[in-house]
């Protein structure tokens, strides 16, 4: 058997007892006979309980000695865990990500992987060892000093590993048992998915399913490392990423038409207003944006008004941004030539997902026709090859979900199924 | 003017408000013109809080993994400490041991520094930055392993560290004004040495004095170093260790006759009982005393009585190596072939020292009068050239090194002083 990598989230190492129940898991696996990497996080609370320190001596941290401090998080519940493995009889090391080789570029606290070089990890686990790496964290090609990657970088880091070392499959452990056709908080029928592909997941995690993270999933589908996210409490089979379906028994899991709703309240809509019409308006107006460093969503420009030669450009962006969008725009204000910003942060956004979407030309419609049956206005859309979004009042978001949860037959227990419906189970 | 290496124990930032305190002790030695190395000590109980979550994981936490684990606490307060200077307008870096290119062996737990390479050091106080380096650790010549230096190991460190970037002076900050003629928590009127020489420190540390940990005053005299041991809370003048006595105005501080007395409660006497009396006997008791690697510190041989041809041999050792050193004998019983053994914890040793015993013969005659003048029974004597030391009952220790300080004039507000007695000033 081959080599595993598993991760723990800071949930399932919240504690000692959390810990030793970790260990427990991990050498299961070692006593089945493949080599395991474990990636792990910082123990519950403490990367919060860092950043209160840190706010406490300054109010601004400098990115530097930010990731210095927060990379302390894991290095204690990694030699703590690697002494829990060994308490139970089996060899391990603890290594962090800059012993890993986890080689990232210089933007401190959102760092991303440039090359993973994991030549002690090898070594460690061909002398029999159990690898625990730290998640979250790497050093910097040029300068040497210590990055982390951002909140959720564990899922990278143990995706990155994984493809790096050649692994069967990344495990996820996590404290739901995988991932759901919808919000279980808000969908209480939700299902757990089986198998997804690499692009459904994707779009899921771009379009608010906070299972998985984009860029861990991107990373995975590029080097073709399957993912199972899955329980740390239960022990149950979770959901697997891939690229092809997997095996359940005797029978292939199938491709679904339609995998799951996706929503998300994280974003504000920005609107100029009264931009003249002409060529250039649009690029000036998103230069702009681009040039403060913000990502945006969706876009969306009105039909111009004939008489007036106006018209309206709307966008959405994280809530955490919109202070820097509106600062960005009023400075480009002449450049651009509007009349007025409007700012909206009581928005929300549903998405369905679904690469039978392809095939089926009816699920445009029957989308619109659930909401509009849930009394839910639209304010904006747009799409993917898989994917169909929305922005609506954020009041009406969870009984927009659930109606087109329903509506699309996604939910358990159900024996009605509308023609796009079912997992495929 | 040149480079100072500043270094802060655990209780000068065992909160946010230490570490701000700190902070500006720093930025002012880099206004007044220094550049400006620090080392610097876990926050308050974070070491011991790290060793309580090792023991809920596992009784026996391995080395290496131990290492990895308590090497987070100064990670954290060096992080916070350069953010903290930062905050106050000054340039500062943090850097691990590793980083600061501290090259030990691989004796977890205690390892040894072999070399210090810090070129990252320099080249960040070159650029205008004050560093910030973890004291207590560094990294194994061989493994590349994390490894820490033992308690009290940031002294090491930061001497270590002005040994290899030239200081000026490495300036030892602690929660006491510097170095006194005795225990102020005993001796009452003991006073604050302005200058000590290197030897006569050694001394101090070797017997029990806890104020500089014996390594680290062997490797500032090893290069030349000196210290300057301050209140990180007064901003008081401490107390300066270095080979030449010090300027203080227009007048040098001159050698001390006696430098002070030094107590030591922690030792035990274990005393082999019926040794025959021939060649090679105590060599085979010590040999399986070094195999157990246990350090001695006294050993005293009676005078064989004619009538039975055997004789005691005692020594005295660690409280805390007692155990193992019977342990270690009783297994050598047979080779040895001794009666029995007794054990005794409940010594304790007063030593005094001062370079100025060397050409004052009668200072012996009148230590053993203060002695016997306070009514303390010797039952061990051990000489150096500069020391003198006495093992008595625990309970007699402190009166003991009460008339002893005061016999020797050392009593702070005293007019009397006898031929031996001052401390130059």
């Amino acid at each position: 058997m081959g080599l595993v990598v598993q991760k723990y989230g800071g949930s399932s190492v919240a504690d000692a007892e959390g810990i030793k129940r970790v260990a427990k898991r991990i050498v299961e696996a070692k006593k089945n006979g493949h080599q395991v990497v474990v990636v792990v996080s910082a123990m519950g609370d403490t990367t919060d309980e860092l950043i209160d320190l840190a706010e406490q001596v300054s109010p601004m941290p400098a990115g530097r000695e930010f990731d210095m401090l927060l990379t302390a998080g894991e290095r204690i519940s990694m030699a703590l865990l690697a002494m829990a493995i060994k308490n139970l009889g089996h060899e391990a090391q603890s290594f962090t990500g800059s012993q890993a080789g986890v080689i990232t570029d210089s933007v401190h606290n959102k760092a991303r992987i440039i090359d993973v070089t994991p030549g002690r990890i090898r070594d460690s686990v061909d002398e029999g060892n159990i690898a625990i790496v730290a998640g979250f964290q790497g050093v910097s090609q040029d300068k040497k000093d210590i990055t982390t990657l951002g909140r959720g970088g564990s899922d990278t880091t143990a995706v990155a590993l994984a493809a790096a070392l050649d692994a069967e499959v990344c495990e996820i452990y996590t404290d739901v048992d995988g991932v759901f056709t919808a919000d279980p908080r808000v969908v209480k029928k939700a299902r757990k998915i089986d198998w997804i592909a690499f692009e459904d997941m994707l779009e899921l995690a771009a379009s608010g399913s906070k299972v998985l993270l984009h860029r861990c999933v991107e990373y995975a589908r590029r080097y073709n490392i399957p993912i199972h996210v899955r329980s740390s409490f239960s022990g149950l089979q979770g959901t697997w990423v891939s690229s092809e379906p997997i095996e359940q028994g005797d029978k292939k899991v199938e491709q679904a038409i339609i995998s799951g709703v996706a929503h998300d309240t994280s974003e504000a809509k920005v609107t100029v207003v009264g931009v003249p019409d002409k060529p250039g308006e649009a690029a000036t107006i998103f230069r702009a944006i681009s040039d403060a460093e913000i990502n945006i969503d969706m876009i969306v420009q009105n039909v111009s008004a004939a008489s007036t030669g106006l018209t309206d450009i709307s966008f959405t962006l994280p809530k955490t941004e919109g202070r820097k969008a509106i600062d960005a725009l009023e400075r480009a204000k002449t450049a651009i030539g509007f009349d007025s910003l409007r700012y909206d942060d009581q928005i929300g956004k549903i998405s369905l997902v679904g690469a039978g979407m392809k095939t089926n030309p009816g699920v445009t419609a029957s989308f619109f026709e659930a909401l509009s049956d849930a009394g839910v206005n639209i304010e904006l859309i747009s799409t993917s090859e898989i994917r169909i979004s929305v922005v609506t009042r954020a009041d009406d978001v969870p009984d927009a979900v659930r109606a087109v949860h329903s509506a699309f037959g996604l939910d358990s227990d159900s024996d009605e199924a509308v023609v796009y419906g079912g997992t495929g189970r």
